[in-house]
């Protein structure tokens, strides 16, 4: 299987990455490095990223950022970051994705445990995984060729437990194995239009 | 009680704004005419009105729109006419909203059942009525001075099931009489952070 990571170099991405590669053939997406150069915020650098990348079978989403801060502090520009970045490049990954999957391929985005069960300071980051995961269910109605979607939410994941751990009182960490079967459920299973909640 | 009725004009808008007349002071607010312009597309417009507004005790918020279309046929910019209205103008008059209700008041945002079920061609509505529905439980966790948001989310309702019949299937509508009470719940109730489903 030929899989597209998008995102390879951050803390999800990279295990997925790791994961994957001991098996198939990874083509790893960063910003800045990585086998090929996609900034998530550009559809126009999404669009040509999936063009060099050519056809694969799975495309692995883990990229994207939301801006964290009490409502009464955000502006309205400062929602504008998740909408471009988190949502709508996830978004634009979907639309022209697609069409560079072979058939009963799939895409999986990723969204964040906040959706449903959000913490102080993230009425933009919660409103874009909510987002995301009504949206998954809406494009699974106009799929064809077998072609899949699903969207992985993980829960605070144990690396990163320790440093965002005030943030997420009584959260339980969820470790990176679990994560990654996620991702593995997603790629490997037959499902789609699933929300894959690893929490 | 005082309330402002943002979109008074529109099918649900009407109904509520009939609903509370009867008991209440209601000030109805349109693009274009009620007794003050909001143009939810516009925080400017809203912080204007608002002002002009002054103290209300409830603010209903009916208004906005979202493109529909086939995802294939979506453009980037398709997607960003229901992130600009119903969902960031629904999320402006929350932000501003907030600081003209008297203690205790609260703010009402409108949704649809496409957030949970979607049907073909409403990629951007469902995404539009998820985020809301995240973002209504993040804005809960932050609300001070006992001040309340929920959002009411309407099946198909029955003045438009005829028409919308066909993208619809199997939809069982709604009376507007049933949709009218999920906004007396969130109004009159104490509840807070509440996805009130009808349907």
């Amino acid at each position: 299987m030929r899989l597209l990571i998008i995102g390879s170099g951050g803390t999800i991405g990279n295990y997925v990455t790791q994961h994957f590669e001991s098996q198939h053939e990874v083509v790893r997406a960063t910003r800045s490095a990585g086998d090929v150069q996609i900034d998530i915020n550009d559809e126009r650098s999404i669009r040509a990223g999936l063009e060099k990348v050519g056809t694969v079978d799975a495309i692995v989403v883990a990229a994207g950022e939301a801006h964290w801060d009490s409502l009464e502090r955000m502006s309205e520009e400062d929602f504008y970051i998740g909408i471009k970045s988190k949502l709508m490049g996830q978004v634009n990954v979907v639309r022209h994705g697609l069409q560079h999957l072979s058939l009963g391929g799939s895409i999986t985005l990723t969204t964040g445990i906040l959706a449903d069960d959000p913490v102080v300071m993230t009425t933009s980051a919660a409103m874009v995984n909510g987002a995301l995961h009504s949206f998954v269910k809406a494009v699974n109605l106009e799929l064809s060729d077998g072609k899949r979607v699903n969207v992985v939410c993980p829960g605070l994941v144990e690396p990163s437990a320790e440093k965002y751990a005030d943030y997420f009182p009584g959260h339980d960490p969820v470790s990176m194995k679990r994560v990654v079967n996620g991702y593995a459920k997603s790629v490997l299973g037959k499902g789609s239009g699933e929300i894959i909640r690893v929490y």
